[in-house]
């Protein structure tokens, strides 16, 4: 019953997640009044009233974003939680409200989604979101997780990925490329598991890294702390597909370049160092690395005194003049240019 | 590096659908002042200033909600959208945005996925909703397709299910059955296939029941008119799982019974027909066959003189006392008590 066409057909992945995504959405154009901003940023911006509205969404699928032979259900689900509500805050928002989607196959128990499902509650708890829905069913395979969060934001106060403009400082909070060691660690035993099913996996003195990974936390601390000190950011996202492919959504959008100083990356002595074991340049971590969920963020230069002396904020480079590239420099002084080098789940299928 | 607990493991179809969603959610209540009302309606509502907020999400998974044998991408999509609006409607509120998240498998080309988001977009063209965001993935077998819409309401009309009292007439839109009828009938064409492949599939005459099940529509229409006609419903609910689950979960969650007559359901004279060739009795397959995506709803008897005689809509059957029980009455006047034999995918799950 299904139609030969005898067409001519485009495999997915010759396109990549974000060229479907730019692909299938391009005539998008928002109708209601109620409709601020659409596809194309951290959030969708929701007009309805004193406040404004953010809305995000994500999708992750067993095998394609997380494993369970070394991911603790419980885990899983804190930070299926946790990476939207990053995503609210790298809008300068506050997540409120989430709503969960689980498709579940035969092979889990209750008890399994028990444990997801804690790990989702104590995300919500810890960040004060509730949960106000969502649907459950049944998979042919796997487990699949979609969450979709709402948010909230002042008027004047939200801040996209296309505002930074010449001049403008760049900032990173936290320490970069730390989840991806942790990813390297779990991958690494869990090859040595395969092979010699009886080995205990060596995970110890790794906790850090492997918090990291598991079990990451989105940065509403920081976005309180820019209220605090009243600063709006220029532009802003957040670090889930490494520093590289950040600073380059932020620039393409903003329609300006950049140079990020590789010795300014904030890391950790342990990534440095398992970077090294691994054979692996830390810098090189920080930029293609992804799932720090930090916020990378430019603000004025007229604000860089308010947040020189703010713990756990890093000042890393600057943004260079309209249609210029990105440019990371190392402490040689040589520039080599950024190129995305994220994570992407369409071309890396297999 | 799993750990084997030997603890007695709990299979999710002992619980089903709905009682995994009700033991995974009992304990969760709304911590913001902006959640109004979270799970267990056909949307959450919010309160972010003059008007009130609905969302509400789905979940559809192929193979278990759909099967690409018989349903066109384009359709699909088509209805993945329609069935959020529906959700919205059901609680008296206008849908205006949604969020579109696919999982795709490598047997999916780019022309099948844009075949599937035009069906979206038709919708959200028919309808005025604005599509705002989404994400997109490989999955590891089939299409997965999650989408939440947010809607919006007056703050003193949202339509719960849980406001049905004693007296009050309850109401059906449109016809029901047919969106079943139309199920039979493309699942005996798919088994003549699986016998015989060059079969063409015998679908003639049969067009409005395949359309019913292929391309619902949600009642906009319908809230609309309501609202024109100054009539708030005291209750409603949309018609995805079977009237007979449905009216259940109306009288469940106002603590009354109700009393539906059979010779009373809107049926259309092809789902009558085509019943009665598969053996079926037409009413049965209105009260416990789902997507028709009509709206059930209940109203004060002081209104029945506004809606007697618009066109599509059809008293059923009235709302009985305090805990009473919920029964459909046949002609002869013997009543059958109501269980609920919706749709269960958990259940159903092999």
């Amino acid at each position: 019953m299904i139609e030969d066409k005898n067409k001519t057909l485009t495999n997915i992945s010759s396109l990549g997640e974000f060229g479907l995504i730019d692909h299938l959405t391009k005539e998008i154009k928002p109708i209601n009044k109620s409709s601020l901003v659409g596809i194309g940023d951290d959030a969708a911006v929701l007009d309805y009233g004193d406040k404004q509205i953010l809305v995000s969404t994500d999708l992750l699928v067993e095998n394609v974003h997380f494993d369970l032979i070394y991911t603790p259900l419980k885990h899983l689900g804190y930070k299926a939680a946790v990476v939207n509500f990053s995503d609210i805050c790298a809008m300068n928002g506050i997540p409120r409200q989430i709503t969960v989607s689980l498709a579940i196959s035969s092979k889990f128990s209750v008890e399994a989604i028990e444990e997801l499902y804690e790990g989702i509650k104590l995300a919500c708890k810890k960040y004060n979101v509730d949960i106000i829905g969502g649907d459950t069913t049944s998979s042919v395979s796997g487990l699949m997780i979609s969450i979709t969060v709402i948010g909230e934001a002042e008027k004047d106060k939200i801040v996209y990925r296309h505002g930074a403009e010449e001049g403008d400082l760049i900032f990173v909070s936290g320490n970069i490329g730390a989840a991806y060691m942790g990813l390297l660690i779990l991958e690494r035993e869990k090859a040595v598991y395969k092979e010699q099913s009886d080995m205990q996996p060596d995970l110890e003195g790794f906790d850090y890294l492997l918090e990291r990974q598991l079990k990451p936390e989105a940065r509403l601390d920081i976005i309180q702390k820019l209220k605090e000190l009243d600063v709006v950011p220029t532009a802003m996202i957040d670090i889930s597909d490494g520093l590289g492919s950040e600073i380059l959504h932020i620039c393409k959008q903003s329609g300006v370049g950049c140079n990020v100083y590789d010795n300014k990356f904030p890391l950790d002595p342990l990534t440095i160092s398992t970077a090294e074991n691994f054979g692996i340049m830390p810098e090189v971590a920080a930029l293609s690395g992804g799932e720090d969920y930090e916020l990378l963020f430019t603000i004025k230069q007229s604000d860089y005194e308010k947040l020189k002396d703010v713990e756990d904020l890093t000042p890393i480079g600057h943004i260079t003049g309209k249609n210029a590239l990105a440019y990371v420099v190392g402490a040689s002084g040589g520039a080599v240019e950024i190129k995305a080098q994220g994570w992407d789940h369409m071309k890396n299928q297999q």
